[in-house]
């Protein structure tokens, strides 16, 4: 298809176009004639992907880059492939100096040991947690993590990743973690607020 | 107490405890003399509500100012003021126009009614659930909700509202919801992307 499909189809301005051929985002069409390229279904999911990564998981174009160097790599297994996008929606948590963090870090490295949950030691997801047991911690909030766990692991086995396409093509499993982890967790925090809202009014008028 | 055992057992400084107190966030405590007043358990409990709501809930000044009008009118049933805390901590949505907008509000409604939640028809929450169906269905994400109303329905009666002092003073169950709906909030979602990374890490090495 000539970039003007190219841009019908994906939503995608030519002008934006232009930009990610520029900036390697997007690999070239095939040059058809001096200044006509033909672009096909990859330059198609390319784009979604970005879009994906933009307008959904709001990252950073530099984000973005390197998470399609990582798409690109085809050396880099697919786990990890889906780890670079993964680690780059979280919120950047800087480890804090004290035995307050530390000791609530070694409860993250604990728990997680326990579940027999496979994840990287370096993962920024384990100083993430910490920070919030950390916040709790001061805050005098007791909390139960048990309930929690439970209730991801079922989510996350039994229905969130079979939407991924592990088959595919490295960009459509990419986009697919994407738009399941920022979406299915707005959903989650949504509905949870609504169920706060109405178990609040149900205790309160009885 | 002084307002130094004030701003020593609140961990907030004497001069913001005097701003505080200007804007009329926080109540005079007891003139005892011309430059001496006393403070006791209510003053520290505000101080408490008003750093959980600016520090946790990273709500502004002027947010803040009407979360405490609401508690300290009695006529309002505590369960208003709940909700005007909770409604303050979710993102302000825009309702767009168009068809797919009211379709999605509309599946929202019914799914609602269907469950025989207790949801105010101007809650926001209904709004900010219409959007996300909407970005998925313009992103061709499918999702099927049941899963996760079921998942929230059990760890909000069965946990989170628990932790509710719904009895006692209304600073405390307001900082109480606060501090619960941001810091679960937090602790469920990095959890969900800790077994996303497992469950993954799972699937591909086998």
């Amino acid at each position: 298809m000539r970039i003007s499909e190219l841009s019908a189809k994906s939503g995608v301005a030519i002008p934006t176009i232009k930009y990610y051929l520029r900036e390697g985002m997007l690999h070239q069409g095939e040059q058809t004639a001096a200044t006509r390229a033909e672009y096909d279904e990859s330059h198609l999911r390319r784009l979604r992907l970005i879009r994906a990564l933009l307008e959904v998981g709001r990252l950073s174009v530099a984000s973005i880059k390197q998470i399609i160097a990582a798409v690109e790599d085809e050396s880099m297994p697919t786990h990890e492939v889906l780890g670079t996008a993964h680690y780059a929606l979280g919120p950047a948590v800087e480890p804090e100096p004290g035995e307050e963090w530390q000791a609530a870090r070694a409860q993250v490295d604990e728990l997680i040991e326990k579940l027999g949950w496979d994840i990287h030691p370096a993962a920024p997801t384990r100083d993430e947690l910490a920070q919030t047991l950390v916040r709790m911690r001061q805050l005098g909030v007791a909390i139960d993590l048990g309930p929690y766990v439970e209730v991801v692991r079922k989510l996350v086995s039994e229905v969130e990743m079979n939407t991924i396409p592990f088959d595919g093509p490295r960009d459509a499993a990419v986009e697919s973690l994407v738009l399941g982890t920022v979406l299915y967790g707005r959903a989650l925090d949504t509905l949870r607020r609504m169920a706060h809202e109405s178990e609040s009014a149900r205790r309160l008028s009885s």
